[in-house]
């Protein structure tokens, strides 16, 4: 089950010159399942990428970063599904290597060139034969117009496969813009998201691109959670081909920069919110904007607060406006100095709680109205600054509980 | 369903000399339902209590805090279920005072005198009227020996009431301790828990009490979660009727007092244990000990973590030894220079990881067979100190969700 969310549309799935993509059956976990995708990006590319903030972060992440700052030209991605290769120690990181040399040696190209991801069960042990031997089949299949094939192989929980892409002009030239995504349980990414690939054809210098990363995720993945918990895997990459023939952006203040990041954020923040539509067991897809803070950190705090509650997210399953919840969970975010009386809270445009207590015009057949919607915006107002931000998240529903005590049978 | 959990055995119920309850059914939310207790204390007794860091406190919380800085002696406490009196103002505060006022009359003491609880839906209007005219029945019950009467007058989702007692040696004389408390979800006590209640005849001077709760709290309520969600009522107060006949207490550090404390917080950890084995939905009881840590907060903090991650919770609910999802918490339990390498995993007496990979020796039979238990060990050796803390939990079930979903129905 998936909130207002669409299988990926091919139309709007632009091929972006200087980037192939093969997908193949490896079976890593499971057999007759796409599980094994490479990506081949042309000589001349910008990559860049941030990754999981939890310490216990698996052997390819840790090998991403590494290989990202040697700073050879990325040359390929190497995804797997079934196996995460997460909490797998010192022959987990040989392992991710060796399938980096393994793609390497077929492209005839440096191991620190190739990036690798894996997402699946944690503390298995990576079946790097199967993954060699998939090799041959992904490399025959790689095209430019496989990115749905793509979002198809690198799902696990997913229900959806998630892809979303767009076009805009930079100097007078349209250049194309597609991403793909995977994720629906341990979703609370702290820099990224499980997986989020965005490429474009357009232009960007490497330092560019490295702020265009940062930047991209913090506005998409990092405001969006399932369940709170912050996976070892995380990982957001973004590639610019530099194939289209506009100017370089050489910074993401200019008119072109500016362009090419709000229609790269628009497809981000597609794929980080169809991860929340996604989401396991979800049935609600929810906006918690915290508006009237002293700064965005705090307002984000408190909107994280309301979004991990298990008592909101179950009322929201319900469609119970048991709505005293929420106001607890604005309570224990940990803003040590917060004044309840300055609280106003909203569900849509109704105004549930005003100055702390109970609005004495709330209505809560009108809270019902709000709480039976599949999409329900929270606003909540701290009236103690200007500050504001968003988080979006899904409720809490028994199909959660059965997905995640069933994953591994 | 609960854990392990026996009703109240009625011999360990001691009657505290000094300390009289009375119950009725008030019909607060729901008629044929006990649901207003009455707590008198006599004349000279030391009272103390710690309640909850939820910026969103409930009026009554506001008033206790107010009532116990005045410095009068607590001569009643007034405990409601079917409403928190939370999230409502100005009005909710004015009520909680009426109510105060209301039983000062009845025992002709002031209101400051009176300690108000309560507890149940938030941002509902406290029904007074209907508080006023059980308060004679209430006082006409009020006797010793009514503490499982108490204990099941404060019950809300508990499906077990919860009170235990003990007897102690204090100065060659025998002095009693009973507790009572109540609470199954909206459980991660920051101070202190739902509601818990500790009396003692043994003679302790004011300034010690103090001192006495918040270390009470500290090593039991405090320690304990079912779903994170700090409420905005939780409330833990100490009675010392001081009419035992040995010589006052006058510090912790004294052999009295360390037999005192030590005798109080073996009730005051079987009161917290017990509101985890009663977790709303659970099926499990799970102690998480963190151990090898720098400082006993981030021991804590790691052993939060895992207590509070739904994909933990629901692999205990499984039986699932899906333990990778524990490291994960680990790492993102905000330690910033951890080391995932230096990180071993034991469940019960089973070696699950050795510094940060699977342990070559471990076998996933022998994981199965600790998490079928019902009550399960997870220690967690973080190899980076001495210092070392533990946190009580319980699994997340399908229950939990349809306790929550269904609440106020």
């Amino acid at each position: 089950m998936s909130v207002n969310l669409s299988v990926p549309n091919p139309a709007e799935l632009f091929p972006i010159p200087g980037v192939r993509i093969g997908v193949t059956e490896a079976g890593i976990r499971k057999a007759n399942r796409k599980d094994l995708t490479v990506v081949l990006i042309d000589e001349g590319a910008s990559v860049s990428g941030v990754f999981t903030q939890n310490r216990f972060c698996a052997a390819p992440v840790q090998i991403c970063r590494e290989h990202l700052a040697t700073g050879q030209g990325i040359r390929a991605m190497l995804i797997n599904t079934g196996n995460a290769n997460a909490g797998t120690g010192e022959d987990g990181r040989a392992r991710a290597i060796r399938t980096c040399q393994a793609l390497a040696a077929q492209l005839n190209i440096e191991a620190a060139q190739v990036l690798p991801f894996s997402t699946g069960v944690i503390m298995e042990t990576l079946p790097i034969e199967r993954i060699e031997a998939g090799l041959p089949a992904a490399l025959a299949d790689a095209k430019t117009d496989n990115w749905l094939r793509a979002s198809e192989a690198i799902m696990t929980t997913d229900t959806v496969a998630k892809a979303f892409g767009v076009q805009v002009q930079i100097g007078g030239v349209t250049v194309s813009i597609t991403g793909i995504g995977k994720g629906a349980g341990m979703i609370r990414p702290n820099m990224a998201t499980m997986l989020g690939f965005i490429a474009t054809d357009a232009s960007v210098s490497q330092d560019v691109m490295k702020q265009l990363a940062l930047e991209l995720a913090e506005g998409s993945f990092n405001r969006v959670t399932v369940d709170g918990d912050t996976s070892t895997n995380d990982s957001f990459v973004v590639i610019a081909s530099n194939q289209a023939s506009h100017a370089p952006i050489t910074s993401l203040d200019s008119a072109a920069g500016q362009a090419l990041k709000q229609a790269m954020l628009g497809v981000a923040k597609q794929l980080a919110q169809a991860i929340v539509r996604d989401g396991e067991g979800a049935t609600k897809f929810i906006a918690i904007q915290v508006e009237g803070g002293q700064t965005q950190a705090e307002c984000r705090q408190v909107a994280y607060a309301i979004a991990h509650s298990p008592l909101v997210k179950t009322a929201f399953f319900a469609s119970d406006p048991n709505l005293g919840r929420i106001l607890a969970a604005v309570g224990y975010a940990g803003i040590a100095d917060l004044d309840q009386t300055g609280i106003d809270l909203y569900l849509d445009d109704v105004h549930v709680a005003l100055k702390g207590g109970r609005n004495p015009n709330y209505r809560e057949e009108d809270g019902q109205r709000v709480m039976k919607q599949a999409e329900i915006a929270v606003r909540v107002v701290l009236g103690r600054g200007t500050a504001s931000d968003t988080v979006w998240t899904c409720d809490l529903s028994h199909d959660y509980v059965t997905i995640n005590a069933d994953y591994r049978s």
